[in-house]
């Protein structure tokens, strides 16, 4: 199951919106298939590892199959997988994980088990679920898992009273945003961070055989139409009010105009994670400044943040999140740290809200 | 050498002003004898695991010596180590590193290859090198190593702004604070700190034999006679102006008042590191407020940031050190990440100035 674990990883950067999954097949205490998800409308983990086994003349018939996720029982782009399994008659199937989709959730186990497979469910089940949280949390709560990436000095600063803002980290603690960046279906930012830094929001440190969907939050439209994040078109733009002529000049350039605005007259951002769920966003990585942070962190859109600590002091500064002055320390918004890790001369810190 | 550093460690506590030193003799492939520095005025490393090999009935002739620091030649409380050793005949001394004292240099080393015993310097030097970072400080630059604690939300908070502050990090982390406080020859607040908090300033979430030094800067000797970091006497104060009445009390209370006025009619920090350096003060260890914090680190008094991040967000707060806003990112005040460590459900971040 490990190995599987490990095939999944391959995909991090491709199978939107469809879960990351592996699958290896073991036959006479050797394995005999490998595969993992494949882009979307593709083969999935399974039938990629029994093509695998088929191209290399193994027979599947007997042998077992180890599964990061339960296997589908429902014709999506795909057909079943679990009658994939059926028809290449193996004796057992080990999966990570149920599959929280509920168009499967127990009947891709429960369809093999009738046709006389040997099936486990629950191994390394922890490890399966966070190489697909935000397919995980979209299926259960119908939006994405919202990750929020910041970078800061040690004592809390994220920009300078006059703006400056790049860099405070350095080059790896860069590339490694990258890389959450990559494996997330959409990267959310602001007007604000828009109209300061003109930002790509693209991934371009690595190599990803994908771009993540483009996400501004532009209550009043403000957005410059030679703005960077609109270059190639398929940004879609969030606004609070209708303009008619902006809108028209913002979807000519090849972007999606939405309006969802909230009784404040400001961008409604719970429905806004509603409506990326319908677009089966899973992840969805946040960069933007200290006043959408906050919005988004009171508003308690916000899973996790993703704080590359720099080793300096900036004094006198931004702030990370625009959040109001507490009373009581009662009161502090509680979170657990989840992963801590050294990337280059930084410190990366992933803390999720509980 | 690894032993000895070990056994160097069982004396964090209790040798000041004198270094941790710990050793260990080996005679025939069998550890005859170990022993680590005594409290001040009583055996020293090297004659104690001379004793413990005696007692255990062992003769040293011969014998090879690993000590975590070059064995003194000087008359001080006690006697010349190296002296020691000569006379019991050893074969061998390997020390981790040479001894920064000026009156021992190099010449513990050399009046042991001039009784005719083999020597060797420079044996995990890097470790023994931190085991006494306070030593080699003051005894090479006349001031101690400072290192400034404090304890902060993940977004910087220390404090609200009604003045609460405990607690924001947990119990774990308040512990491991107190082992820093004991390793310390002196603590250090300011008269802010004692007029908020009214901390103690002692040892008390862990076992120490002794009591660090404890030191407020005070500069309009404000401070109340009941206040806590008074109880006992002992305790330094530092004012910026003579007060001959409340000098009085404070001294009939068993304190000590010094004044140490810069130009600006504040406390001369430099000179007050000069000073408790001349005090024989190794690892003076910090735990002031937001403005002294500033103060410190803008005079250049502050050697490591000992900072305990909490898993929670305090939004709009007391930032952790009084800085002036920059121009410029260039001018951030660099520092590189020494250790790293999770503490409880905290986080424990050891940064050193570069």
């Amino acid at each position: 199951m490990r190995l599987a674990l490990e095939l999944a990883a391959k995909s991090m950067f491709t199978t939107t919106p469809n879960p990351r999954v592996g699958c290896v097949i073991v036959k006479d205490n050797r394995i005999i298939g490998l595969g993992h998800t494949q882009p979307v409308g593709h083969a999935h983990a399974e039938v990629q590892a029994l093509n695998d086994a088929a191209d290399k003349g193994f027979d599947v018939a007997g042998a077992t199959v180890y599964v990061t996720l339960e296997p589908c029982s429902h014709h999506g782009r795909t057909p079943p997988c679990a009658d994939a399994l059926i028809r290449a008659r193996v004796a057992r199937v080990v999966a990570a994980i149920g599959d929280p989709n509920p168009l499967v959730a127990g009947q891709g186990m429960a369809r093999l088990a009738a046709a006389g497979i040997d099936v486990t469910l629950g191994v390394l089940e922890e490890e399966a679920r966070e190489m697909n949280i935000g397919f995980f949390r979209r299926m259960q709560h119908g939006r994405p898992w919202v990750r929020l990436k910041t970078a800061a000095s040690l004592d809390g600063g994220t920009a300078l009273h006059n703006g400056l803002s790049q860099w405070i980290t350095g080059d790896e603690a860069r590339a490694d945003g990258h890389v959450w960046r990559a494996r997330a279906c959409a990267i959310l930012t602001g007007i604000g961070t828009v109209m300061e830094d003109d930002p790509q929001l693209t991934v371009r440190a690595i190599d990803t055989p994908r771009q993540p969907q483009r996400v501004v939050i532009d209550s009043r439209l403000q957005i410059s139409p030679h703005a960077r994040v609109l270059d190639g078109g398929g940004t879609l733009i969030v606004a609070a009010q209708t303009d008619a002529e902006k809108e028209a000049a913002l979807r000519a350039l090849g972007n999606e105009v939405i309006v969802l605005a909230n009784a404040d007259g400001k961008v409604d951002l719970p429905a806004l994670m509603e409506e990326l769920g319908r677009r089966q966003i899973n992840e969805l990585h946040v960069e933007a400044g200290f006043k959408l942070n906050g919005s988004l962190i009171r508003e308690g859109c916000v899973d996790e943040l993703l704080v590359y600590l720099a080793p300096a002091l900036l004094g006198d500064a931004q702030g990370m999140f625009n959040l109001p002055p507490l009373d009581s320390l009662e009161q502090k918004r509680q979170l657990g740290f989840h992963d801590i890790k050294r990337v280059g001369a930084d410190l990366r810190i992933l803390a999720r809200f509980t």
